[in-house]
């Protein structure tokens, strides 16, 4: 099949190497020329839209969020008026469910289908076609794009044909995993204070009830003190925010995610947003006067 | 050994079963006389502490707060005082690190050992003799208590000889368990208003980076609509309190413990106390005008 992936950040460049490892015809655009230019390299193609719009099976937008996404499809580029009728628009950013359904009915306008499917596992399972996606929308527009989930994931939640519902559990899952980001810097801190070191931490926790997959996974770059980012703490704003929001259309309140929120806003203010997200850990740190390994 | 349990409840009395199991003489004591009538009649002894306190060789404190363990041990009934040199006093409850230092030192000033062991694993795990425990002590204390503690523990983390260490790790576990478990309800309760329903939830977060231990143990309560008490609400109170207190102490500002302790003391004034603690979806269900399965 022919494919376009808008996006070759650090999860859209893995997708589009699994689909060429899967066979598909890969195209891939992104506003920084040289991941463009190393995917032609490798041997990728280049998406010219007005060129190749036409003849594509399935467009991936793998971008950071709304605006981008509509950009891409609605704004100066218009990938959407350059597609035939019936290609498989699969929309991979974060965002609210409603704005899922909105670009499904323009899409639907046009007599594109839409599949909202956020995805989830970090650069390295992007690369290795393993991710994990929520996906939601028509069974026709599913089975058309079958073999694109199967390059690049290894599992695909199926949450009904209606868009929104993919982009809705994405968001629970995004609340989880923030909020016990925060909650096991918060608790590394506290422990620190006590006299418990963060490998003990790590060491006792992740074997009792306390532990969580954020803990297991992110506890190591503190004690590491190694904020490479693998994911970084400006991605949460923009998760949490959205979650945040969400909870208040619904007049629920959420104040775990609030307080989850207010650490990454504060730590994204300190100028750590594009570290690795288990820095918000110096919030806490800085604000009791603790000292992080490697510091 | 002669080995003596005082508290009977859910995590006491299995513990007494595994030290009896276990070939050890166990002597039980309770404020509740129908669970040491139980305990007799399966062929364990009463715990009378001025016949047979010379004799014993550890005591096992397995009550639910500090003011029971200082009261058993130093007020009326007064352990302390009947206790032989050397005998090792284990003290199993949840307090404060400060706490367990200061019955460390009174029961040394008594020649007596001082084991700081808080336990971990609810009361399934404590009757088949598979706790975990978090253990600070002398070394001598802990050689001593060797064969009770492989009675009744799978896993024992070695905190070192300082008392107040054992009980500073679990404070870090009940910090974190008990933020997880809100946030499993904030965010399932949070997805029934998105149209996902508990069972989805479940399904898909658990294979997700947002899952935690907490989420796969408690959700599954919710969505069985079943909050029989493996575990009750009022504990968390109690436990999050002594967290958030010790965090006041060293000044660390804890807005996530902050914010699921007021979650669960809603809970309890509501009068969820003794319902289990995944009941504390309850109060985001009932702010928000969501409906819980089973009601």
């Amino acid at each position: 099949m022919k494919v376009a992936i808008y996006g070759l950040g650090s999860m859209g460049y893995g997708m589009a190497q699994s689909l060429r490892r899967a066979g598909h015809e890969a195209y891939g655009f992104d506003i920084n020329a040289e991941a463009v230019n190393r995917f032609v390299a490798e041997g990728g193609a280049r998406a010219d839209i007005e060129a190749v719009g036409a003849d594509l099976d399935v467009v991936v937008l793998v971008v950071v969020n709304a605006a981008q996404t509509e950009a891409l499809l609605f704004g100066d580029v218009g990938i959407a008026r350059h597609l035939a009728r019936d290609t498989v628009v699969m929309a991979c950013a974060t965002v609210a469910p409603d704005f899922a359904r909105d670009m499904a009915t323009r899409c639907e306008a046009l007599g594109l289908h839409y599949l909202d499917a956020p995805i989830s596992g970090g650069a390295v399972k992007a690369a290795s076609g393993e991710l994990s996606i929520m996906l939601s929308g028509a069974a026709a527009a599913r089975d058309k794009a079958q073999s694109v989930l199967d390059a690049v994931a290894a599992r695909v939640f199926d949450l009904g044909e209606e868009p929104g519902a993919g982009s809705a559990m994405k968001a629970v899952n995004q609340m989880l995993a923030g909020i016990h980001i925060a909650a096991m810097a918060e608790a590394l801190t506290f422990g620190l204070g006590q006299g418990i070191s963060p490998e003990t931490f790590i060491e006792v926790i992740t074997q009792c009830a306390g532990t969580s997959w954020m803990l297991e996974n992110r506890a190591p770059h503190i004690a590491a003190g190694d904020y490479t980012p693998r994911s970084a703490i400006d991605i949460w704003p923009k998760d949490l925010g959205i979650v945040s929001a969400l909870a208040d259309e619904k007049q629920l309140d959420a104040p775990l995610t609030r307080a989850a929120l207010a650490q990454f806003v504060a730590a994204s203010e300190a100028g750590m947003g594009g570290m690795d997200d288990a820095a918000v850990a110096f919030v806490y740190a800085r604000q009791a006067g603790l000292t992080l390994p490697g510091e």
